[in-house]
């Protein structure tokens, strides 16, 4: 049985940084999430593809031992188009078909149900309330979001909030949530709406973790290529939830590890496009970049 | 025998933040490096203020047992006049009297010439070669820069980096100076030119530290009020040489922990106007606050 419930996007993406361009290849926040994950343990998906989804990309989750069995297959699939500038920082949007995403309502398959390890990936938030609504026993909740759900439906947002045990945000979605430049304030109002921990990833100033009464700060790792960022945040979360469920506890001691790990996770994934380098990642290289973090903030 | 030499500016600051205003208050990167290393060591300043400028300013340094003898008194203390915005990230300049410091040519008095730790803040370069070129024996040089001198005299900032073993550069000035935004290949080209550290100071994302095959990445600590950044950089500067001096070593265990005290104190610093906060610090202040550094990156 899978452990870990990964809700989100899957995607074809077409990008374009200042190292290449790649058109229609495997994305989404469920899919880099579920990849992440499934170093650490089994991760289900619940999404929307389109019946032009490439086997070949199915192939590549199921052979990781990822469930799709949440995953529905209507239409065409969610396309995203876009590209980065020369400081690689923020996404630039030039296209975007929801397509199946559109209408979707996710299901929550049967045998789904008892699995305690919830990651709300970013997707609209009336979907991520859609399945807190459908599962018996929800567990473990550690809910992502992005700019334009804060935007468009903060109430949404907040609903789902006051479920998740843990929060995570970019930093420019903390400010712009809370209408505050100072992210210790953000987080403070962030644990006051309910979930125990916040955490703010800061790309590549790595991610902060505030729990009541504690601070962690993961440091980011020093990149000298970064080809592509799309999905670090979603790899950053899935490997997150894929290590808490592995530990079967969600600590202080156990959360920073994982962050650590997350941390890991992310940095490769941006060293090429789409899924590349974490396709051809063994548990040795994620240990010994782990290692590297260790070293880098031992004084 | 004083054991840290900085050379800085002395300033007369009007400065106006969200959260109040003070006017003509002691500033300068030489005053506050100094008052910041004199929790560690012995600093002498190498500077020049006007005859305007007030006994009582001398005295909170003479206080400090911060030596006055390299600094100058003619015409008017150079002043400057500026203001932070919401996000308190970036000070914008109103006005800016150079008046003494414009003609300023730095004398090393005869009792500065064997002290062997040096630290060369935030002036023009021209007065930085200057004083390299009247110490005897300049023994470990750290260097500190802005954005204006990399701009107008880029040539005389890279004469004096082939003398500083450690170099000072905040992420902007770094991204500047080589045209990357890539702060890894940034830091590898400083060490190409001569430095064997470069330090770059990333405000409330902590600093980082790249030296041959070492990288050391330094927490920034989670300030929830940040009164006024102004000095946060110098602090940094003057806490860390006066470290090293301290230690009268600078290996990578020492550079490490000379930079967590370092951003120790430029937390302290942002908390209120002026050197005010530094001047109420207590030893036990600091060692707590470096003990937090110590949990808040502990995994």
């Amino acid at each position: 049985m899978a452990d870990v419930i990964i809700l989100g996007s899957m995607a074809l993406d077409t990008i374009e940084t200042p190292f290449g361009k790649v058109e229609r290849v495997l994305g989404g926040s469920a899919s880099y999430a579920a990849y992440a994950a499934s170093f650490f343990a089994k991760p289900a998906i619940i999404s929307v593809v389109g019946e032009d989804f490439p086997e070949k990309e199915k192939n590549v989750l199921l052979e990781r031992g990822i469930v799709l069995d949440g995953v529905k297959r209507e239409g065409k699939t969610f396309h995203w188009e876009g590209f980065y500038e020369f400081d690689m920082n923020e996404a630039k949007t030039i296209k975007t078909e929801l397509n199946a995403l559109a209408s979707f309502t996710p299901a929550v398959p049967e045998n789904y149900k008892g699995i305690q390890h919830i990651f709300l990936a970013n997707i609209d938030p009336s979907a991520q309330l859609e399945v807190i609504k459908k599962l018996k026993n929800p567990g473990l909740i550690v809910m992502d979001t992005m700019n334009f759900w804060i935007e468009h439906k903060k109430k949404e947002v907040l609903e789902v909030m006051k479920h998740a045990a843990i929060l995570l945000l970019n930093d420019g979605e903390a400010r712009q949530m809370f209408q505050t430049t100072n992210l210790v304030k953000a987080a403070k109002q962030v644990l006051a709406l309910g979930p125990e921990a916040a955490i703010i990833k800061k790309g590549e100033h790595g991610a902060l973790l505030f729990t009541k009464g504690h601070h962690f700060n993961a440091p980011g790792y020093p990149l000298e290529e970064v080809k592509d960022p799309t999905g670090c945040g979603d790899s950053f979360g899935g490997a997150l939830i894929g290590c808490l469920a592995k530990a079967k506890k969600h600590d202080q001691a156990t959360l920073r590890k994982a962050m650590v790990y997350a941390s890991a996770i992310a940095s490769f994934n941006a060293e090429d496009f789409s899924l590349q380098r974490l396709k051809t990642l063994a548990w040795k290289d994620i240990e010994q970049r782990y290692q590297e973090f260790v070293s880098m903030r031992n004084f």
